[in-house]
């Protein structure tokens, strides 16, 4: 009865999610303690306090006809916005004003929104693998077609040569998401420019505009001081998606932004769509409340610390049991590889030690598998003799 | 370079938000109170004082990491659906579990995600004009074709006749939306029985599935005791779609839910695909926070009085004026005739006595016009004098 496009979808329903909810089962059997859920980024750093006082002046002190209502603009407040253009510009040097960012249901609801308001049937999206599953599902909603471009299992960095030789007539945009879900691995400043240059010139040998789009939700999680350059500076047709799910600890509120910068050919027939597109696709606009708790938590930083802890702690663990996988230098990810070439079978046996691990081929990448290391240190320590039994099954020491 | 889909919504894009965004240009000039902006369904009453207090108990009560987190289904928090289940099975003698829940991004959020689950392209979607023009989009969001029957302009009820001959095999959804935007009627309970049989003979004709998808924004807007059926008991393919906007004047907030009946073909079936569609239409799930915040006012009260004593003096004032408009019985809108054939004309020459109104066309009903009375009181008696005016000069007195 439902429609033929969904059914696979529901067949194979997110492997995230379903390792998720089996997290819940064991936990109930097991108890919480006793179950090592690497499976969501669904972070343990609880929301900064700067967000409860926000949130309860905000319901204190505000007309609440106002603090709930829908706002003028689908999207969002022009106050939250210009805020938000003012911050990056401090941060990396741009010039956006508040007309250039829409404020959007999470960075999921961004990309749906910028995905619809750009693409024909038939479309090509690219995208570097290992890549985040959902951006499969995503382009599929607008009938686009998903280009992969085949992982470098040596530095998780994107293949070039590859991106070079995919881009076609159809290719309508490039999605890049660094730091990286689920490597970890962050694009240097000189990949950015070569990926830049490969695109401008791709444009022009086809007549045709390749708009990059930046998945941003781990931009502030960059470890050993290393760099994340921000893309709209090295190339005109960018825009960025961002959320809020990490940086602040929110991602059940929802809460994100695009940016779509002047530079972008037309950008103002881009920007008045991609308004109209938040609204038809049922989000009408980002939740109000939550668009002024971020203005007001502008300046809050991300707790780095808890998680380069955690990233230190299990990397050198794994390491220890003899597992093999590459460090991160961003986000909240391990990408580990499996001892044995079907890393579901893998996973499987490591369920067996209530060690939940994502496989890699949800990502376009098998032979790997993920593990979100946002979890609480205790679970990271608690774990890690668990990974030491599994390493002994699986022989790696 | 926008996807082509797109272009034609940019340039018709909504002329109630046009509408809406006139009107606060001219506060600018004018000020606020010499504007009466009858444009949108904005509701002028504020939320509760139980919202603020809900929301300040729960921030300050919660864990952050559980109330702004990932709910474990993207369905929403278990004991949220089951608290909605629970006041709905109270309140209308139905057996729903908390499993027949989803919580969505609004009601639009809602219609999206169902249409998704069930829309293959060319499928049709029935809607009663005058409709809320949305209802295009979304259709069109999954490539389905909107079917209109037409307006019985002496009650607005729906014209059954017409709408037995327009279902044919490719119907999978008719959409009904009682108390109704624009018109402010509610369907009787013999209507709803009508509609029922007509499907489910149909559904027997044809060997289909027609599944009529109840928007249910207004259902608490309701006046002079009239009762608004509850349509999941009078058709077994029903599914509900609500929002807390206008109940709990939420609609910023983009909060309400799905309810898929165990009634419906293939419930377990509709119910994964519906949450697996709410994942990758970009929600993943609808606000954390506000989803706690409305199972804690479940029991609250939309103060009808208000919109009572506004839908009178309005009413009562346009008739003074020698307006033609039939005395709806929900909702917060009035549907006016227009006095010349041409109601954008005529919204035009309103907009110079500063009384903003949307035209009929919007909802596919050429010839009149929509207030939304969700105003303030005083905007109500203050716009009496300039509607006088506006009568005047379109010689209805």
């Amino acid at each position: 009865m439902i429609a033929e496009k969904m059914k696979g979808m529901v067949a194979n329903s997110s492997a995230i999610r379903a390792m998720f909810e089996e997290g819940n089962r064991l936990a109930e059997i097991y108890g919480a303690e006793n179950v090592f859920d690497f499976s969501l980024g669904n972070p343990n750093v609880p929301a900064p306090e700067a967000v409860k006082k926000a949130i309860i002046e905000l319901v204190s002190e505000s007309d609440p006809i106002v603090l709930h209502g829908y706002t003028n603009s689908n999207s969002g407040y022009a106050d939250v916005r210009e805020t938000i253009a003012n911050s990056l510009n401090e941060r990396f040097g741009t010039s956006f004003e508040g007309k250039n960012i829409i404020m959007t249901v999470g960075a999921a609801g961004g990309l749906n929104v910028i995905l619809k308001t750009l693409l024909n049937p038939r479309d090509e999206v690219i995208a570097f693998a290992p890549y985040f599953g959902e951006y499969r599902s995503y382009t599929n909603n607008f009938d686009g077609v998903l280009v992969e471009i085949s992982p470098d299992k040596e530095t998780f960095q994107p293949k070039l040569d590859e991106f070079e030789q995919k881009i076609t007539a159809k290719t309508k945009a490039v999605i890049v998401n660094t730091p990286n879900n689920p490597t970890g691995v962050v694009y240097s400043e000189d990949t950015i420019k070569k990926m830049a240059a490969i695109m401008e010139a791709k444009q022009k040998e086809f007549g045709t505009e390749i708009y990059l789009i930046s998945d941003e939700p781990y931009r502030e999680l960059a470890y050993d001081g290393v760099e994340v350059p921000y893309l709209t500076k090295y190339y005109d047709n960018t825009i960025v998606g961002y959320s809020y799910s990490k940086s602040l600890s929110l991602p059940g509120e929802r809460i994100g932004y695009l940016v779509i910068p002047d530079e972008v050919t037309d950008s103002e027939t881009v920007l008045s769509a991609a308004n109209v597109a938040n609204r038809i696709l049922g989000f009408v606009n980002a939740p109000t409340l939550q668009q002024k708790v971020v203005a007001k938590c502008i300046n809050e930083k991300t707790d780095l610390s808890f998680y380069d802890r955690n990233r230190e702690t299990l990397y050198n663990g794994l390491l220890e049991c003899g597992f093999e996988c590459i460090k991160p230098q961003g986000a909240f990810y391990l990408f580990v590889k499996s001892p044995i070439a079907d890393e579901k079978e893998f996973c499987s046996i490591a369920k067996k030690y209530n060690l939940l691990l994502v496989p890699g081929s949800s990502f376009a990448c098998s032979g790997y598998v993920r593990l979100a290391y946002c979890v609480s240190y205790e679970t990271i320590v608690n774990s890690l003799p668990k990974f030491k039994e599994l390493a002994k099954e699986m022989k790696c020491i």
